[in-house]
């Protein structure tokens, strides 16, 4: 089984002032997974568009300062959970409609957070899709929390990414990404910065990450949950998946395409 | 607490060919919710012609025949959950933009069923958004069934209610369906139908239930869940939720306006 991460910034416009699709790469993406020759497939995707603006905008997981203050957080909550709600439905969609059998899963219906951090989340249903030949599709949402001072907070991809690696043991994860890889430089600020062919951990780089607004935490958060993964035995690779072809290949077991985050350096 | 059934009859044209809202009845009754008095609230609806066209064309819940069959009935399961998460997603804005806090809960991310009934359903989540505030919105959707016979399901927002109703124990269940209560007779066929105030028992009437196609089994499917419920002392009211204002009287506690369905004769 593979755990498919499609980033925000693949199956969005992120830097949109407001959500946007970009269907271009969607709908490709979905006839690289359709064409591909894997079986068991789990889909991860983020929110980008969808639900950063509002997660920034409604400031959700700070402090609740308020009953007015908590009052506006859950509406945020209420849009936020609409939005990307909106865009799983796109992904579903374009994916069943190139050939793959997904079904959607929603987060918050059933996880909820302590301290931002997965609390409780049964994967009985993911296994049972697993297990009848479905894909599950499930994504970056907004959840409940147990901690009283925040009540609510931003589940991201990632952390989804992280819990269902370590509790799922997939035999790789894949990262759609819209760089290449891990830089040891930021590329787009440094010249001469150099894709890293394997990351074992944050020590490796000094990344400053996306340039984007992103609240679950950019490029050095997405490389934390790996290298935690990495820790537990389950290999990860980030790669282009704004590059065509790119996931296919790598749905088709081939290594090495971007940049692999494991556990020790010998290949 | 209350608990609010919309049924798919009038929230969407039942009749249509495709999936089509009757946004008439939904902002409507949006604004009726919103205007209300009520304080805890949960919202059941059904699907409608968002659901019914492809599980009956699907015959999801049948028994699977072969290999061939059972992938067509999980294609089936893919597009019907999809529309039905439109619908839910469209029940929800609306709501929302009329001043209802609501949540979306997705039946399919939480809920297993064993031959057709709800087997193991989670209810943490919905009392956490309940706790905070928020008015959960859940509906009938497709879901994994244990009986490898038929592996997956039609799950009606009915059952639904009745499974709600038994276990967080509502101060009532409020149907706001598309006929003015339960008939001793099918009021569209017999002109000397009455409207009953009281239901106890199916003994009461001969219904030949909705006209409409309804997979989940029209009005006597719904009838014998609240019946189910009253036994164990929720009581429910069906109303005319195409009249102006009924669901907002009901929600302000108000009585008598349907047909109420109670366990013994007396009022």
């Amino acid at each position: 089984m593979i755990i498919l991460k499609l980033g925000g910034s693949i199956i969005t416009k992120k830097e949109a002032k407001e959500p946007t699709i970009d269907y271009e790469n969607l709908n490709r993406i979905a006839r690289e997974i359709a064409s591909s020759s894997i079986d068991k497939l789990i889909i991860v995707h983020g929110a980008g568009s969808f639900g950063h603006i509002y997660a920034k905008e409604y400031e959700i997981g700070a402090e609740i300062q308020d009953e007015e203050d908590f009052k506006q957080k859950k509406m945020g909550f209420s849009i936020t959970q609409s939005w990307v709600k909106k865009l799983n439905t796109i992904v579903c969609d374009s994916l069943r409609e190139n050939g793959v059998l997904t079904v959607s899963i929603q987060p918050s219906s059933f996880i909820i957070t302590k301290n931002k951090r997965i609390h409780h989340c049964n994967l009985d249903l993911i296994n049972k899709y697993l297990d009848m030949g479905f894909v599950p599709v499930i994504y970056g949402d907004v959840v409940p929390d147990l901690d009283e001072s925040i009540k609510i907070c931003v589940l991201s991809g990632d952390q989804i990414i992280k819990y269902l690696g370590e509790n799922l043991k997939p035999e790789r994860v894949i990262l759609g990404s819209d760089v290449d890889g891990i830089y040891n430089k930021n590329p787009k600020k440094h010249e001469d910065a150099k894709l890293m062919k394997i990351v074992t951990s944050c020590d490796d780089l000094a990344t400053e990450g996306s340039l984007n607004v992103d609240v679950t935490g950019g490029m050095k958060g997405k490389l934390m949950e790996l290298i935690e993964l990495a820790e537990i035995g389950v290999e990860s690779e980030i790669l282009n998946a704004g590059r065509n072809g790119l996931i296919k290949k790598a749905l088709n077991h081939e290594k090495g395409i971007g940049t692999i985050v494991k556990k020790e350096k010998e290949v």
